[in-house]
């Protein structure tokens, strides 16, 4: 499939002209506010002398850089602010393709579309691991697929699409087959304040030269606009992804940095667990409606996503299109994750009206 | 010289570190304040419900494309907003290198030193075009270096570092050339509000599918740290750029964007007209003080910069932080812009102590 036009717009288009009431459940957009200090931090800057709105360096402004490194136990020179997640990853496969250390990367199926995207636009080939129905990945798979050529192997933890997180002797197994191949982990944990399960493990505790750790603040501060994460790279992998960075976008918006920064200082953890409270509550409402339906369906120990098939009913953009048109509520084709998950539909659980929905599909599929 | 690692973050650091006082004049930082609707922007994007806090379309706000696109004649469609003049530079320039209509980069010397850093990372070869101790370049020039191999040519005007302001014929006569050998012209105008000599052509005002144009916010509204940009590309160019925005950054941060329109639609021309006025002044003061030192100069017509020689003191590095150390000035070593300049220093006229920068210089140097 043509992974370059991510199917993410063309389905919110579709849900959005349609003639009808529909229950958003395509994006991964958080429905909730953010923290406070956010708020007061953008309210903050626009009050602040010119200078502080000209270019932060190009890395990242220090004191971010600095309290990240603190809170992940890194060094702060390891950390690139980046323009979210996805400038990241971008950074991340960019510098393992650049190495010199083979061309291919390693994905995992069902994939978050993103990664074969960036995969061919920088000139890289890709392989896929399959992973378990529950989502969970098999190292033993990953070892067998893992060559000479293997630059990178990214994953992501928790999962976007599966809702699986990966436990810590997979994340140690991942690391030693990335260093017995020369190769690089590359850990997405952009949901890792939504780990429901209390097993996520961050690429981060094994420590290593060939993992980089990507992450970003979209989703924990419930800001998928305002594009602020960051990479945590090995010492000797540093200097060439900030080069690069320079050389893409000079630096990432400062606005952003700076009401981040003030949410990490301000923001008590109760924030992120009233967020996983919510989160707990959906799927429960969700998988128990999705079980009364006599759909089958994953459950999601972390991220926002619940997966489900409905018997007669694959997952194909056609099928998605339909079910917003007849039961008003819109999801994510399974197709849109690559060739294993095509029978399934991926349902976001960001949306107040999760209730509403599960009622619409129970009718609609009664 | 190695252009990865561009030369301003450096000096500026020795700058800091300088035991005394120093005027900075290195940086394209503009001094003064952003409209007082950016400041508002802010200040009302802080109150939004949080869906605005999410993820806007890849390609930018649809209501600031559609400004932009009014403002400047072209169809909506042919916007892309970027993360500041970088990203679209970014964005340009791999599009010209991705049509297979050659991998040699034409730019012109002295050079703005982003251009050849971006030229290898995106895996093209560079060429160089002198210009004439004026900063104006001649066509003639370009068409003699022009060859089938010849992917874009990459102009800024006004121009950093010369301040150079190419008048019509010239726009028209690199349109052309673009034209003939199947290149793309790529007109870097982010200096477009600080023409000081009205001769100001935009490659916009020539119809073309051979031109893309890049700019940004970040000049005109005094906000480099924001960073909100844009190309305009031909039709046919436009979505394959859109894809490459999609896949390295996802989208451009939304506060920035939202800022920017306000500011674009609350902002009054004489906002620009105070700005080029101040600057108007600043060149003719520190121009003054360079001919009463018997120094050489480029007399600017556009954009922050004046570039100037002393006798026995060429541009180096080294120089550069002698006159940090001794006089208290920090400037640019020509040297940064590749080989034509090297006996010259720039001086970014963007901070209110020009005058007293030029009794130190004076002081200095006679």
């Amino acid at each position: 499939m043509n992974y370059e036009t991510p199917l993410f717009f063309q389905v919110m288009e579709y849900a959005n002209a349609a003639g009808r009431d529909v229950i958003d459940m395509v994006s991964g957009n958080p429905d909730w506010e953010p923290p406070e200090a956010l708020r007061e931090g953008f309210t903050e800057y626009a009050e602040l002398e010119p200078d502080r709105l000209q270019y932060p360096p190009s890395g990242g402004l220090l004191e971010l850089r600095q309290e990240i490194a603190a809170r992940r136990g890194v060094a702060t020179d390891q950390v690139v602010i980046t323009n979210g997640g996805g400038g990241a990853n971008y950074l991340a496969m960019a510098r393992a393709l650049e190495r010199d250390s083979g061309n291919e990367i390693l994905l995992t199926e069902p994939v978050y579309p993103y990664y074969p995207g960036k995969t061919t636009m920088l000139g890289g080939t890709q392989a896929f691991v399959e992973t378990a129905s529950n989502g969970q990945l098999d190292p033993v798979d990953v070892r067998n697929a893992a060559n000479s050529n293997t630059a990178a192997i990214v994953v992501n933890t928790p999962n976007n699409p599966t809702g699986a997180v990966y436990p810590e002797r997979t994340m140690r197994e991942l690391v030693a087959i990335a260093e017995e191949y020369d190769a690089i982990l590359i850990s997405d944990e952009v949901y890792d304040h939504y780990d429901l399960s209390e097993k996520f493990t961050s690429a981060l505790s094994i420590d290593s030269a060939h993992r980089i750790v990507t992450n970003a603040f979209s989703k924990s501060m419930a800001i998928t606009g305002v594009r602020v994460g960051y990479a945590i790279l090995p010492p000797d992998l540093v200097e060439a992804a900030k080069s690069r960075h320079m050389l893409v976008n000079v630096a990432t918006t400062r606005p952003g940095q700076y009401a981040v920064l003030n949410t990490l200082r301000e923001t008590p953890p109760e924030y992120s667990e009233r967020n996983r409270e919510r989160l707990r509550e959906r799927v429960v409402s969700f998988t128990d409606a999705l079980e009364a339906a006599g759909a089958a369906y994953t459950r999601a120990n972390g991220s926002f996503y619940v997966m489900a098939r409905f018997d007669g009913y694959p997952g194909t953009l056609e099928n998605v299109a339909r079910l917003i048109d007849e039961a008003g509520v819109a999801g994510m084709p399974g197709e849109a994750f690559g060739d294993s998950r095509t029978a399934w539909v991926r349902f976001a659980l960001v949306t107040p009206r999760v209730k509403e929905a599960t009622e619409r599909l129970a009718n609609y599929f009664e």
